[in-house]
Formats: C-alpha cells, sequence, structure tokens
C-alpha cells in the first residue's frame, strides 16, 4: 500500500511523540519536528508508509541520542499484557471455538497498540479486550485460515508490537507450533516487538523466534537481512499481524493472512471496510490460490 | 499565544483539507502538502499560529490557483445557520438570562466550526446548540462582561467563520448596537468570514461592519490594514471570537474578551482548561483593570 497523503500529519505526530518519549528537552523536540517535515516534503509517496517511518525513527534517534526511546513503554506493555494472559488463555480454552477467540484476541491487542497509548489502563484493556471477544466480525475468512494453515508445511508469524506479542502467543499456542516460526523487529522501532520482547512474552519457549534484521515498521524487505529475505520465500504461510505489515505487504505477492484492526481512515478505505473493523483476511494471492484448490478438490470428487 | 509543535500535525491536516476543497487533481494536493511541508519546517515557532496559517493558505491559493476554496463550503454554512436562526432567536428571547443564552448561542457557532466540517448535517446543528445551551459554563465572566459593555463607548466584535456569525447576530441583537462595529477578513482564508458573508447573515443591516484588510486567520495586526489597526487601537472594548482570534491576540495589551470553544489540547492547555469547554474569559488587560475600578467603586462608596 502506498502513503497516502493523510499519513504525513500522522507522520508529524508520530514524530513529536517519540521526541517527546526520549527527552524533556523542547529544543530537541523542535529540532525533530524541523527535520521530520523536511524528510517528509522531499519523500517518495510511491513507497508504503512504513518506508518513511523507518526513516524518521532513524532520524529520531540520531537527533535524540536515544537508541530506543519507547523502551520504558515496551517494558510496561509487556507488564500488562502479561497480567492480562491467564485470564485470556482461560476465554480462548472456554470458547465454542477457541481459535476464533484466540484470533479475536491476537486483534485486541493490536486494538490496545500498547506503548503509544501511553495511559493504557489496565481496566481499559479489559473492556477492549471484553469488546473484541463479543464485537460483530466477519469470520467468513476463518475457515479459509484454518484451511491454509493444515495445508502449510513452514508459517511465518510476523509480529507487530511489545504487549500485543502476548495477545499472539494465544493464537500461537492454538496453531501447529512446529511448524510455526514467529519474527520479531532487527531493532527497536517505535514500540514494535524485538527479540527482548519475545522472550518477556513467553514466545521463546513456545516457537522458534527469529529477527527479520530491520529497524523499519512492518516488514520493508528491502531493508531486511539476506536470511530473513530467505526465509520469507521459503515460507509457504505468512501470518502478518497489524497495520504496519499491511501497509508494507499489501502487495507482495505470497501467500499472506492479514489480522489487524483497521485503526485508521487510510487502512480503512485501502481494506474497502469501516474505520475500527476487526479484520482477518487473505491476499489477493492466497485468495486465487484457495479458490482454485477448492475448484480442484471439487473436480475430484466428480 | 505562541505555536506549540503540536500544531503542526494540524496545518498539515488543514493544508491536505484545504487542498482537497479547491480541486480534486491529485496531484495538486501532493504539490501542496509538500509545499507546506517545507514551509512549516523553516517556521519560527515564537510566532502564535495564525502567522503561518495564513503564509499557508497563501501558498494554497497560489498553487491551486483558486482565491477562494472554501467558498462553497462557506455558502452551505451560511445556508444552515440561517434556516436555524429564528428558532434560537425564540430560545434567546425565552432564556431567564438572554444575554447568557445569546453568549452561549455564539460559542455553538463556534463549537460547528461550519464549512471546515463539510459533512455538517442539521440535526447534529440542533443537537450541538441544546447541548450549548444547556451545558455546564462557568458564567462568573458575565457580569465583568456586561459591566464592560455598558462602560464601553466603542466596541469591536472580531468575527471568526462564515456561518458562526449568524449565531454572532443573535448575541449583536443583545448588545447596544450603536457602540457596535463587527471585523470580517480582508479577504478569502480557510472559512472566515468576509464582508459578503456579513451581508447574508444580515449583519451589515444591524451594525457597522468593517474588514480587517488582512487574508490572515484571527487578527494579525502586522498584516492588518492601517486603517483597522487605527480603528483596534481607539476601541475601548474588544470581543475577539473563536481559536485564532484568541491565538493571536492572546498577549495583546488591549481590554479584551475572548468568546470560543477550547477544541484541540493546546488552546485548553493555554486556556488552562479541560479541551470542549465553553470559554467567556477576560484578557489579563481586562481583569487588573477591571479589579482596579472595582476597588475604586467600593472606595467611594466608604
Amino acid at each position: 500500500m502506498r502513503i497516502y497523503l493523510d499519513c504525513f500529519p500522522c507522520f508529524v505526530r508520530q514524530a513529536l511523540d517519540a521526541a517527546r518519549f526520549a527527552t524533556d528537552d523542547e529544543e530537541v523536540h523542535t529540532t525533530v519536528v524541523q527535520s521530520v517535515l523536511r524528510l517528509a516534503a522531499r519523500t517518495d509517496t510511491h513507497n508504503p508508509p512504513p518506508v518513511i517511518g523507518q526513516q524518521v525513527h532513524r532520524l529520531i534517534r540520531q537527533i535524540t541520542g536515544k537508541e530506543d526511546p519507547y523502551r520504558e513503554q515496551k517494558r510496561r506493555s509487556n507488564e500488562l499484557a502479561l497480567r492480562l494472559y491467564s485470564e485470556m488463555k482461560q476465554d480462548v480454552d472456554e470458547a465454542p471455538n477457541p481459535l476464533e477467540a484466540a484470533v479475536r484476541l491476537a486483534i485486541a491487542g493490536n486494538i490496545l497498540d500498547f506503548g503509544v497509548n501511553s495511559s493504557l489502563e489496565f481496566c481499559h484493556a479489559e473492556n477492549v479486550i471484553g469488546a473484541a471477544l463479543n464485537e460483530e466480525f466477519d469470520s467468513s475468512e476463518l475457515s479459509a485460515f484454518v484451511s491454509v494453515i493444515n495445508q502449510a508445511r513452514d508459517i511465518l508469524y510476523l509480529g507487530d508490537n511489545a504487549g500485543e506479542i502476548v495477545f499472539d502467543r494465544l493464537l500461537i499456542e492454538k496453531l501447529p507450533r512446529e511448524k510455526v516460526t514467529f519474527v520479531v523487529k532487527g531493532s527497536p522501532v517505535i514500540n514494535d516487538a524485538t527479540m527482548e520482547d519475545a522472550e518477556i512474552a513467553g514466545l521463546t519457549d513456545l516457537v522458534d523466534v527469529i529477527t527479520n534484521g530491520s529497524d523499519g515498521p512492518g516488514t520493508i524487505l528491502e531493508t531486511c537481512s539476506p536470511q530473513f529475505r530467505e526465509r520469507f520465500g521459503r515460507a509457504d504461510l505468512i501470518i502478518a499481524k497489524g497495520q504496519a505489515n499491511y501497509e508494507s505487504l499489501s502487495s507482495v505477492n505470497k501467500p499472506i493472512f492479514f489480522i489487524l484492526k483497521a485503526k485508521c481512515p487510510v487502512i480503512a478505505r485501502d481494506l474497502d471496510c469501516e474505520i475500527g473493523k476487526m479484520i482477518l483476511r487473505r491476499n489477493k494471492y492466497l485468495g486465487t490460490r484457495f479458490i482454485a484448490r477448492e475448484k480442484e478438490k471439487a473436480d475430484a470428487k466428480l
């Protein structure tokens, strides 16, 4: 998905937030905002939003001298998510369709956007979880999701934010774990999960966890390590979590399932859905392949 | 009030909105956004926000070739406000305190921000009006407002947006009209009211209406005409309507009453109030003078 012009006010807002997380020095905040405005002015709008996100957050690290401005937010997010984990696990196990409940909770984790929403409280998180379990959800993709997971041999689960990955753990626990490799960022960017967060979330004890070698949000393949790109090419199913992964991979020709909440009008427009919708959706490539395979099966039965 | 860094995302958002009002050409939208990003990057943050607003909207007019991108929105705002007028006038006349009701409705007009909110509907406007008439409102300033109006000989009422000025008319009808001069912009900027709007709103039949000779939002005195500056200097009471007038005049050493809704966190912080509060407030200059005069009166009674 390419950058929409509506993304620019958000880049500036996010840069200011990051600068404030990094330091209390208002002169540094001003330098960050002015530098990001200049950077944004010369951005190629044919790129997906995470490409400029990567440049913006490199610039912020360089100006503030802080390698990981969101470190404290990530720590708090992980902590809060882990406090919620046991109860959520019970919700999943007791649900009529545990896989659907786990998908719903993985989306709840994306809704919360831990760490960015710095005033996030336990009771608010509980409300969001309750709503995600009961909210209307187009689960028509669920049977396709189950089917491609069963057929896949090698599944890459691309993580999103710290804290949120505790919610992903609930879903991964319902998948055939031996097939799943979980992916985190190569180094800190915004509040995205890194290897440290995967360890805290308990994911490293559950499945293989690798890094994508990149400091960009989402999965900007050109800036990922050669090892990761090779691994990505080999996987026969990608589960891509969150908005930035959708933004960076929506046009990539691989079998991908996207799981996210359409939090902003730009994403909602691109997904052709209402703002706020919980989304489980296969990409076009997978859609075409899935339909062809279903047809094959039907033909074989004749 | 100086620019806060939080204003920058809004400038970019507003520039994009204006570009879209002006033309459907997406290449022009891109040029506008990129030019405004560059302009914003070199802005002196010691200026009040309307100063950059003025530069931004000059740039937009220059790039799009449209002298008045909000023309159609302003027309619709005036039309909608005039449809609401009779009922509101009745509300004012039947209120226990008609002046307070008129102030509340003048603020309702500011809440609606006609023309910017392009999807504004009649029933939504009616809801806002009902809420403004009943919402909690710190009316402690009201007696001071009445007192300075009675003492003033020459009142300048600085208007804000098209449509909104129909709501101002309700308040002006409760003021000693012979003292009041209403002020509109010298030429179009955003959806701010110009002489044409004052005529449509029926203000020109009610009081003297003059222009400030400027194409800036609010009242940036340095860019107003010498005639207006002289007039401003002569007035012994200024009633300044809306956020941009507050932003541009909050530090000016003249007797000013501000009337607005604190719509954004930056303004709310500067006013030291919650977001969304309805504000009737004298400035510091007037506050000091008012207290001194009350003391004089009290001393005279002794």
